[in-house]
């Protein structure tokens, strides 16, 4: 058990650049850099004990963040709308920053919390009463 | 048990506008006026059974989804991001096609579907890393 | 994979009185016994494939849902509301009716309904605006 | 960035009676009249950086919570349920503790508990068990 | 509103192999290849509306599921228990079918909805009792 | 209010060993015994306000955890996606160290989170993309 307890401090530790391997390295340095800061937050560090998984879900982010048709103050709203629905706190915390350095001014912030509430509110309605899907709305 | 059955039929039938009361009228009215369509969501017209609820919850939607800080379709962006998030069907359906109709194109569909899928991977990742909140993401 | 095919449909069929096993008829019994009926809901005749699972969750069902400090549409009705916000479908059906067989009213769905909705949606603004729990209210 | 931390700062803190606008202190009025204290809950607090959603979040609470077909002590244990099956920690502390003071007992405490706790499990089984709603249960 | 109409046939639609791009039907063939079947599934074709996404979750879900530390039929269940406790009707379809082919029986399929219908239980009791993580379990 | 205070306090202080009653102590025993620990979780102390809860919840715990088509390990990641996916932060942090105490190794936690991640994320798509469930998934 003491083993255990060990074993558990390592994987729950955080990756600091300093003890990570190049692998791990290269990835932090592609974030730093995307993001032009010289901080790496605590959510790489700490999966970045599976470097397959740092690489794979920071390719994906970075692949999908990127503004497109969707621009990234948009982007990372939605993704403070699923992590607020989740209850992520982790989450929430992290990308409410990442919004408001995107530009998410405070009136922003606060329509966006409305509408995630109301949606969370008019889910169960609709669910609750049994709702069948409009006709119009089918899609196939 | 045959009562209980004619109960279920009643609450969950939907209100027709031809059957609806004045009090209910009114709230279909000022839904097809602002909305500028003839038609009222089965949505609606479940939650009719409960005039309060109709009116309360039209209310409180209709205030929401005004254009503010946030227009009118990244509102319904986010209103279909947290409706996916919750697997609630009916509302995947309608506020799609609500976002179609506000503007959303298929590559904005697209970017959303994408995010909101990145936001449930990462906020389990997160979780289940048990990573920390970072000092400069506290609030308070 | 026809192999596949045939063993789906054998989990997924009902187990209908009549081919049930001994061990399972005993659960049926008691089912029908304690409801006062002579149908056995499809839920357990699905879960009945596993009679372990059969028989402790019904053993579980009874026990809980016996009056007590609550009476027992308080605890359909507690039942109905975690599965609108878990948006179970089958749970939804099944237990609005078992609610209401057990006096729920229609106002008192409508009610039940509107706590949910209410719920859902602060149960977000609480988690998004990151709000901290008063020192009235921590347990330890 | 620094910028962003106090913007971070402002958003979470909370309003307190005495910097609160006008508009804010009607609601914080009304709360506490209504509920007989002298002291606004934090999650009040927290959304009064919207005015608009404090006042319409009170307004729907207040006449949501009203007793009606439910009594207060009901609905309070509703709220829990939900919040407990969301896993809001700052909903199941508050309403927890309102359910307390609406009279809910331990006993009755415990019983909730014991029905969310298996409403949970069984609307796994009946989703991973694929069981379709029995014909008397569907209401259209 | 008809064009809308149009436009959702399109998104919903399911691209076949025969009118799909050489960018798709390089993602079709190695799904095909991979799975040594000559069927495309539903999600697939579904997703082929962004050829992003489709490659990247294919790439991802490809990487993920190889056996490693974990086997193929152990990290299929896994998959059933995330699609149940989320009450995705379409990926527990699937998933069930994948474990299956797999080597999933029906014992196992059985302990496996056991276990996630208990998980669900004891994480709600977990909450509602406000139970403060031991000293042992905390990773940092 | 203050009485409330004492209750709040009650409830949620941990029954430890010493001020057990007999039934409680009896059920602590066979905790100890069958994990072969002289500790009982935080869980079982918390639970223990409601003797007939943790007497079932016990039972049923002992039951389906036993190893059976499933081994002990397997089950114990099961127990941990499930975690993972409700977010419910004291369940993985209890069940990640019963399942690191059964064997679960860095690799094998690293997989396991892989595959929650991406069963959320495409759970999410699945639902979003409104895809149809294949007619070789269906069960009935």
């Amino acid at each position: 058990m003491s083993n255990c307890g060990e074993t558990l401090m390592a994987i729950s530790s955080l990756i600091e650049y300093e003890q990570a391997s190049p692998e791990v390295r290269a990835v932090y340095d592609e974030i730093m850099a995307t993001r032009q800061t010289d901080r790496v937050n605590n959510f790489w560090k700490a999966i970045a004990h599976d470097p397959a998984t740092l690489r794979r879900t920071w390719q994906s982010v970075k692949e999908i963040m990127l503004p497109g048709a969707l621009d990234a103050l948009t982007k990372e709203m939605i993704y403070v709308a699923v992590s607020v629905t989740n209850q992520c706190n982790y989450c929430i915390a992290s990308h409410s920053a990442a919004a408001r350095k995107a530009g998410m001014t405070d009136s922003m912030f606060s329509e966006l919390m409305a509408v995630v509430g109301m949606a969370n509110e008019t889910n169960r309605l609709a669910s609750g009463y049994q709702v069948e899907i409009d006709e119009q709305f089918k899609v196939r």
